[in-house]
């Protein structure tokens, strides 16, 4: 069983949005496809449950059975976002999913924490709720969790917790903290750890350069996401960032805050992963016009990345 | 069946603490004497799952045994608490607690609503997911949800749904909403609307001569509320004064922003309805100085009020 | 000069309303009554340009005009708040307040701040911008303005600078934090500090016990702050809760966010220091209805305390 | 005197950034070698004292005066930021500027408005402070101000203030919200206004198409901007996105939170418009890494626009 989370960890981790059918139920056709789309393309690992799965809109018993369908049908390992306004909830799910078979889970702060021992006691109490023996990814995304951390607190919550094997980075501006992490290894101050990058892969570029260890986002081109990470591993600088810029245009425009999902579902759709864009209320849908633009964004991007190429959209 | 809400519910509404014991699992027994207790002084109806019943920390599983076990024993009608984070959850919990026999249910605004548009709409699509045939209480407190609703968006609300039929009034200050709601009733632009406030109670003297209905709150006195309401409607307002100033010091004590479940629970304790004064994590517990401070409380109000006389305090 | 403050300064700091005439224009016949009202009842200090002094409705021009005529008449020490959006001003402010003869100025965390390390360096900032000769109050009122400061970080500011002489303590709930900052100086780990309290003196009976030197709020009646303040430091306990007590259905109306201010100026007004109870937009204003309450609470108290025995209200 | 904004204005106006000395003073050298360049790129006016101008780190005569020294030296039409904690102060500086002969002054919500009605209130108080002959620019900002104004309450408040003739239009995201201020008009419910888009530039290349009349912001290459805006007006879309889009690495580095001023000055001091980039604190400065990311980016730039090529950076 090689599949529980690791301070090795590397990659892209694809975040997994959540299909729905019209009806609104969960369409679990596309969630399958979309499964097996992630391993195709090179991820190597997915995450359920996160901030843009929609996890907040499914009941206690959806969660479950979509953390559940995804690690039957995968051999990707996955980490299921646990994150929940109470501890008793977050350990049902956690030891629900890593029964289920897990590689682990991902943990937010709530936004109520302010100071330093704040956030560093409240991770610890989550770990005695959810138990030291399971792996977990220590969510840093202020813009949207309004909680922010130093790096020295992310260095003593990791130091606290011996399961906190990975850090999903998404702070912005972001790049320093990884650099100043990375110096507290080199000084011996904190023990290796994962770094998988959020914020939509707006910084991935550079994120690499600094010394992540790879992509955990959404971005409707995971495979993009895997060629920059194979690219900067290897030190092909150049191929990195040509890659990278042909699709930030696009990128930069599912990066928008609320309104990014629905481009998300919708470039998904149009590559025939997901048989809609259907979102759970409250959403923000699209209009004829940003559907006109994400198209032009398509098309301009298909002159540099053939993946881009696709059929006319129809009645979208 | 007279117990479901209507918009001519009046009295005092208990916010009901939930009991745990000293391994974390809820005290059932103590649950039992506390449903009993409030019937027992003089409340007309029972509110749980509240923010104050710190509902956020059950498990679904959890929340639905409380809910259930309160409904099954009190002759009263019970208000249950169904804020959560998406709308499956809420309809799930208040499908299941109208169908164990709940009164209604509680909804408070997610803390990112901002616009006056954003609030209704949450609320509109709040009744589209739990049904627009459960009566429901608008639960108004800004200085913890952060959403602030003028008295025009509050109107704007109850017209929209005529499931709404109480408002929990909990802003700070308040005592002009409620003239300002009640005038807009006098002037025909608002349906009649039940208005119980809560706050600790802070201000019920002023609020009852404003217009209000009664409280709903969770003060560890609820005789004293259920006096005061009633001189209030009595008109007996020397009486009413009277007696809400001998209890301020004691229930500003308790209307302390994260201390006060910890004041509430040990003087309900201390007045033998609950078995301990556990709270689940995160808590705030209380230190000897805090307790010492209580029962001087407690023994300068018995002066005045013989219900606080109770028997010296143990290991407390 | 005994008018610079030190970490031994005690008693009650009054902070003193900014009184405008009709036309909006500053009241110096007022300022000036108010002024020597403060002296004449007890107050060891006085505090002008605070939050409710409403110092950020006045111009660059008469702040200092404000400052340096409470400063020039009265022969108290007077702190002046000059917390600013920027060091420059606060440089500038504090630089000719010093100058006029302040004893000391005041500093409040900018609401932006949120790791303790960011509180940390803000103020390191600030004694810098406005030199490390002048002796500063650390205002701590995270209610309003959202940075929240552990012990532990107050600490760090103290021991940072040696020019920082006293905390306004302002947090709620409090108690627990003036205990831990005097078992900090017992046990050694902070230097000798003075406290003074605030938030309208909600808590001053308890604050006393806890080691607090005294306060600094505005309640309209400084008189009982100071007798509270003394019964308790002559350990007359049962006095101090006594006349506390009979003040607490007032204190608290006053200390309602927003419409306090209102409150406050209004019973000046009723006593006789204040030739009106203007203030300037964006404001809260009384009602018929908030009028007739406050002329209740204050018959009420007349009771108990013979100061509170008005004239009755004329147009008021 | 064709200096006056009105509801016809369009084009570029750039956020100036306050230049500063290595001793903090302010640089006038290079502010007057500023103004030149912006209007020598083909700027249509400039804006001071905005956000990204640090005016909040002026004190009040310092703001003055670099106000008055950039309309003295430009034949632009001047912008002014006034945004004030009170309205005291904005009408001090409102009232300087426009003796001094600006062009117009531009005001931001503080962030303590929540509720519509509150926002409205304000802006119409604003202009009572600053005078109705005075024109004004709206900014609307959540990201850094906290305050969310729907295209209602933005169209209640041009409908108040016949004063007001342009929105700066940085919500995030914001496209759909030029497309319904621009329907509003063609309806009939809005008069015209003129809409300038600021966000760093992030959306220009869409923003144009959604409607609006230019950009006022300050991304170091206000040339790509002007060329940007004059594509789009002469619908050269292809021209428009190809530039844009070349620029995009680079500016997406520029729009980064707290770290964006730094690039901002760095750049233009490699283009040789500011002697330095030096900033008041609180600063964010650019450690040696950002500083090779940012010379990257300038490299690849370089390929599409030979703007970008500069010489060899020195002791960068």
């Amino acid at each position: 069983m090689p599949r529980k989370l690791t301070e090795q960890t590397n990659g892209v981790y694809a975040i997994a949005p959540t299909p729905f059918r019209q009806d609104g139920g969960i369409d679990d056709a596309s969630l399958d496809r979309l499964t097996d789309f992630y391993a195709e393309v090179g991820c190597t690992g997915i995450t359920v449950l996160g901030i843009m799965g929609e996890a907040p809109k499914l009941d206690a018993a959806e969660a479950l059975d979509v953390a559940r369908r995804v690690i039957r049908r995968s051999t990707l390992p996955i980490v299921v976002g646990v994150s929940a306004p109470g501890f008793a909830a977050m350990r049902s799910l956690a030891t629900a999913v890593m029964e289920a078979g897990a590689a682990g889970v991902m943990i937010a702060p709530p936004p109520t924490l302010r100071t330093d021992d704040q956030i560093v006691t409240y991770f610890r109490q989550a770990v005695e709720a959810i138990g030291d023996d399971v792996p977990w990814v220590l969510q840093d995304y202020p813009l949207t969790l309004t909680v922010v951390m130093t790096p020295a607190v992310i260095a003593r919550i990791i130091g606290d917790n011996p399961s906190c094997v990975m850090l999903k980075h998404e702070d912005w501006p972001g790049l320093e903290k990884i650099s100043a992490l990375r110096a507290f290894q080199k000084d011996g101050k904190l023990r290796p750890i994962s770094i998988l990058c959020g914020n939509g892969g707006l910084f991935l570029d550079f994120e690499m350069e600094r010394g992540a260890d790879g992509a955990m986002t959404g971005y409707a081109f995971p495979d993009m996401l895997v060629d920059v990470v194979a690219h900067a591993r290897r030190g092909e600088r150049e191929a990195a960032h040509d890659l990278f810029d042909a699709h930030l245009p696009l990128l930069r425009y599912e990066q928008q805050q609320g309104v990014g999902l629905a481009v998300r579902k919708y470039v998904l759709m149009r590559r025939g992963i997901l048989a809609s864009d259907v979102q759970r209320k409250p959403a923000a849908g699209l209009s004829a016009a940003a559907k006109a633009e994400i198209e032009l964004l398509l098309a301009r991007l298909a002159r540099h990345d053939p993946r881009a190429q696709l059929a006319a959209a129809g009645a979208a």
